[in-house]
């Protein structure tokens, strides 16, 4: 399975070069996994409120391939990579409206226990949900 | 007696019609008042950890007289232009490197009780520190 | 008539207070705009490419009356309050889920021939598109 | 040699679980970019301004160690680990008043040539100027 996030590039968003500036598809890949926590029922808010776990993201990259226009509208199609014990991939591939894929981002994602403050397995019910999402 | 505060405008600001963002200048201005409270020795880390008073702004405005440009240098002029009992108005005059004033912005500043959530007057220790600043 | 465009506020919009920083709204209500000018018509990425004319915001503010928590979906209802000779003024309710106005902004846009860079009638095409949505 | 920037969190960049939002560092590490290019004389500017070269970033990565705070002062020391023929790697070292590293970004940018776009060797004067700060 994969969970599929959609959005129109504003035009703030473009910079002096005249392209999306690089930085921003960190912050679509984060409103796509925030989207995507909330689709399967552990919004982000829950685990802040919580204060049991914190889940930092201790890694991240991404390959542009093909420059984001003003306006354009795309597609970002969210899977998980790797789940481990205490850590978690993410993939976001940006894709235009003719499935042109225009960058490949990850996020890696640590489980800790917020009074600790180490990395502590991943709880039963996040492990759960996340796993039909596996692509392998 | 005024507070300047410098920046230089970085690429991403610049958006997609090659001007900064008119909402970037709300930014500057707020960091020119971080910078300006830590300067009058009461900065925004230290109310956010003392939790007795909220100061959260109840207005903005903004004038544009002029573009700001890519890598353009500019100087933020702070004044206070108004001292109540419960809030406090800045104004910033954003200044190109030959004095032309390229905006003017405004923002309205209120103390509130964290606990009671209702506007408090101005402690007396930030009354004092404002005060030398009052654009009269 | 009146324009809606919602939104859901991003976990990285809230600022060191916990609440969603004063500038992002105006950055919500420029993409309500954004999304308003495509609805009607005549897109922003048009007037850039077309380059004949600018459109510049001289002027923007907010009141600022609830704050805007993590993850809470937003109505901006979007409306022309002021259509003038060589400028319109757009207003900006934004509305929690139960109707509740959080802020109320206006930015002011000003139509600027490309080469002269001097402010020049509202073309047709755009009076015609803005007239309807005249709150009166 | 090395270029060091140095910068102070601001208000804004801390996020809902009250750190800096991790996609920030990539802004970050920009900045500091671009004054770096400043810095050797070759501003990003004047490489938007001439209209022959673009360099656009390919590729971008970052770990992090420790979060940063509001107010937090950091200094980013950039170095190059790479110079190839038409591609050069820039790492970013963000390093904490007590020489602490909370963070280790990479960017990669590659000239294209603006008609064309496609890869090109980096200019001379470009690779001179770079030279100096290979990291070996």
């Amino acid at each position: 399975m994969r969970y599929s996030h959609s959005l129109t590039v504003p035009f703030q968003d473009v910079d002096a070069a005249g392209k999306v500036f690089f930085a921003h598809l960190f912050r679509y890949a984060h409103e796509a996994y925030e989207r995507f926590m909330e689709h399967i029922g552990l919004p982000l808010a829950g685990w802040i409120d919580s204060a049991e776990y914190l889940i930092p993201i201790s890694h991240a990259q991404c390959d542009y391939h093909l420059p984001l226009q003003l306006n354009q509208t795309i597609s970002i199609e969210l899977a998980l990579v790797r789940l481990g014990n205490s850590a978690f991939t993410l993939r976001y591939r940006f894709l235009g409206k003719d499935g042109q894929c225009h960058a490949t981002a990850e996020t890696v994602h640590v489980l800790v226990a917020a009074r600790e403050h180490t990395s502590t397995p991943i709880p039963r019910h996040l492990r759960l949900a996340l796993e039909s999402y596996l692509d392998t």
